[in-house]
């Protein structure tokens, strides 16, 4: 069977009208603030989102209008797969459009959006729930932009869950076993009601926490435009921020406990909400990957909380705050969290706290939340399998003759899953090992760079967290990097979001072959 | 059936005695040398020799008397594990004794031998063959010592061979099937003979090799002391010089072509010259992990070239040379050579050299060399496979239904193996982040530390190499750390070197369980 074109053009004509559509909706809103309050920053934003509304409808328009005949086709892997692809590469060319636009009329020269490729760093940024950003002074931007970065992070985030929870492993495709929790829906009904029975749930649930955390910030004492844009990037662990000193800037012990709550939630296997959502909750306490990435996370707030108490906390707005027991579990817990999820959210410089500290962080990052949300990393459960293979091959070597099946929870883990998680561990490795020397010789002229910095760009991108070490920590940004670099973790950005494969199968000439 | 402990002692003693006949050897000989030239040092070096000699031959023969009951059992796994284990740990601290009795009979307090922790990591870097040294000025060391320090390069480089090409398979333990070849002598015979048959051949190729590279260097213009100490370190890619250095103290391009020979040689799967022997030089040929080694090198050599031509090269003698042609080819080649197969001999100080030659070198240090010689790293047969298996789990993303067998050369890799070379490199990844860690935490006080050098530091122990990057560079040594980074470091060497899971499962209980 050779690959069903007309179906995923069609398919992409439906996505960029969404993006259209929520584009305009923004443009709308933001010509309703310019007219109470008129500026000159806000009337540029509406018009560089009004033309890029209506080149994204018309070409919106015209790939539905070419794909439409196979609008009921039933898809298979390679369509699902190429459509994802092409979705996140086009879809951040789009959302990057009227950043460049809105610096096209009228920005100052030295503003980072004068780059398209920057631009198009900060739009995949914004998809795939990375939250690194290439502005230094984020206030300065309009509302409406800042609004369509926050939407960005929240339209990815759903995508992400729909795409690994609904899609994926309804198609059979990749991390399918990653899922205990099988879709719900009619067994027996065909594949199409079954994965937009699943995304239905799946979109309420994400809009239902959405909405949550949007009121409890609100009433935390957020404004409403604040409230918004930070759920946004919360229930999608994105992390981009209205404020330049992210959540550190409102230096309030409520708002930081609603954000990590909020965080925590959305770095679960969205999957479960199935599961509460049916009364399951049994099969949601006995889930391994939920229990080790709550006792990871704990142990790992603790050992910093130890590590950093009786220091100096620097906070991201630049206070100085003694660490008493109360605020070094406040501030272990919020960075832990934000790092943890991939949010990338601060409250503190951690940069100065000891090393043991950052290398706990670090090394949390990596690992990532858990599979089925949207958060980064190679996930829990694939850390977990790989932990276990490592311990079975040790006894492996002094008893050829014993074999043991590998358990997680009840479940057995079988041959090509144990492959497959300690493979994915490796690849994300090499990958972060591949990026961060790219990076480092894209900017080999730069007086930034230093390894650690080249480093930790390279995972905070690859792992889809945000800021990193060194010169892209919690109080930098990612603007100074020349356009080859920039252009290297967008794709490290879009190989982390969708698990590496996604990306690398289209490279392979034998996906194009027919069957 | 429990663990024959006592075959396990009366093989520690046979190896203790033969450590000890081959130290009372030195003492004897550098007793010669000191009737001829008399001085301080050579006496207190020939009295620590001599105590030491003593000591080991009182243990050895007592663990001998111990365990001779037991002399004629057929080892198991286990036994042997133990054994291996055991070996290089006590064998380490033996060897390090005389270091320490020479500063103890009137050493410099500042010297770093005053430790012994230092000492131990001087041992065990001979003994694992890794050529990290804590000596800074290495010439005023007596030769009696500096022959030692050879001697344990090639007995501990000879000890690897025989247990990785003939015990260990013929064990059935652990990496039997990376070797494509069998172990000469007759099937049918039991484990003792088969194993013993092997032996004998590998010392005689491992010998033949040493005296070989020892006439060639002297017709070089070497003189003899030199050539025995570096053909030692070389056919045990070792690594420790007798110069401070390393090699570029010649600048003789003739002495530079037979190192990068000789270090080849030892780079190569022992059980290929059974095979060289026998005449089948076809199947030499179509090894796959030989040819995929040398194709390596020349790419790396070739673009390390092209990278540094035309720069200014300091050698390690620090003479400066403009790289021509010949001259680029030249330094490439050797230090391409001596990072890979782990030697870690220097020509020149790369540390300047341009970011990707330093980045290539670094990852041919965690490739190494064959599997069943004695170079370091996780072998080129595991890299080989983990990059098939990455590459067939592409494929399976998008046609699961798609199952084709994994080949290496005609041979078809059983999912055993490929999760097994999977995980090796997994975990050595992870091992050498943990190093890092740990070396960073123990030297957090110290003005040397940087991430890159705890790094190189790490990777370097690790992969039994010698020199890395940063304060562990070519013209540097380790003799700054502190005594419990020294200890992490030497336990990196023993995890590089006897394979990490020989090490780990004696901390698994269910390792010393009767079965």
């Amino acid at each position: 069977m050779t690959i069903n074109f007309r179906f995923v053009v069609f398919q992409l004509g439906l996505l960029m009208l969404v993006l259209s559509l929520a584009m305009g909706a923004i443009a709308l809103w933001s010509w309703y603030d310019w007219y109470r309050n008129p500026g000159l920053g806000e009337s540029r934003a509406i018009e560089s989102m009004g033309i890029a509304t209506v080149l994204g409808l018309v070409i919106g328009l015209g790939l539905w209008g070419v794909g439409r005949r196979e609008r009921d086709a039933a898809p298979g892997r390679r369509e699902a797969l190429l459509l994802v692809a092409v979705t996140w590469v086009l879809g951040a060319a789009f959302a990057a459009l009227p950043y460049h636009l809105w610096w096209w009329t009228g920005g100052d020269a030295s503003h980072p959006f004068a780059s398209f490729t920057a631009c198009y760093f900060e739009a995949m940024s914004g998809l795939t729930t990375t939250g690194a950003t290439v502005l230094s002074n984020i206030a300065e931007l309009p509302d409406g932009l800042l609004l369509w970065r926050a939407t960005t992070h929240w339209l990815g985030g759903l995508g992400i869950v729909v795409l690994f929870v609904a899609v994926l492993p309804t198609l059979g495709v990749g991390g399918k076993k990653l899922f205990h929790t099988e879709a719900p829906g009619p067994q027996q009904t065909g594949v199409r009601p079954r994965i937009a029975e699943a995304a239905r749930f799946l979109w309420l649930i994400y809009l239902a926490i959405t909405l949550a955390a949007i009121l409890l910030l609100r009433v935390a004492g957020m404004n409403w435009f604040d409230s918004v844009c930070h759920s946004f990037a919360m229930v999608s662990t994105g992390g981009l921020s209205t404020r330049d000193a992210s959540i550190g800037h409102y230096d309030s012990w409520v708002i930081d406990v609603i954000c990590i709550v909020f965080m925590l939630l959305a770095g679960v296997n969205f999957a479960l909400y199935f599961q509460a959502a049916r009364g399951r909750w049994g099969s949601v306490w006995k889930d391994v990957e939920l229990r080790i990435y709550l006792i990871l996370k704990v142990m790992v707030i603790l050992a910093v909380a130890v590590n950093i108490y009786g220091e100096t906390i620097i906070t991201t707005a630049g206070r100085a705050v003694q660490a008493g027991v109360l605020q070094a579990l406040q501030y272990a817990s919020f960075q832990t969290v934000a790092l943890h999820t991939g949010t990338g959210y601060a409250t503190a410089d951690y940069e100065p706290w000891p090393f043991v500290s950052r290398a706990l962080l670090i090394g949390l990052m990596f690992i990532g939340g858990c599979a089925g949300s949207t958060a980064g990393g190679v996930k829990v459960i694939r850390f977990w399998i790989a932990l276990k293979v490592i311990y079975t091959s040790l006894e492996k070597t002094f008893r050829p003759q014993v074999v043991r099946p590998l358990q997680v929870g009840r479940g057995v883990v079988d041959d090509d899953l144990k492959l497959a998680a300690v493979t994915y561990f490796l690849l994300i490795l090499l990958l972060f090992s591949l990026g961060a020397v790219l990076i480092a010789i894209a900017e080999a002229e730069s007086l930034h760079i230093d390894f650690m910095t080249a480093m930790s760009a390279s995972i905070s991108t690859l792992c889809n967290v945000g800021p990193g070490l060194g010169a892209v920590g919690p109080t930098d940004n990612y603007g100074w990097f020349n356009d080859p670099s920039l252009a290297v973790m967008s794709l490290l950005m879009l190989l982390g979001r969708l698990e590496v494969f996604v990306v690398v199968v289209l490279l392979s000439p034998r996906f194009w072959r027919s069957e």
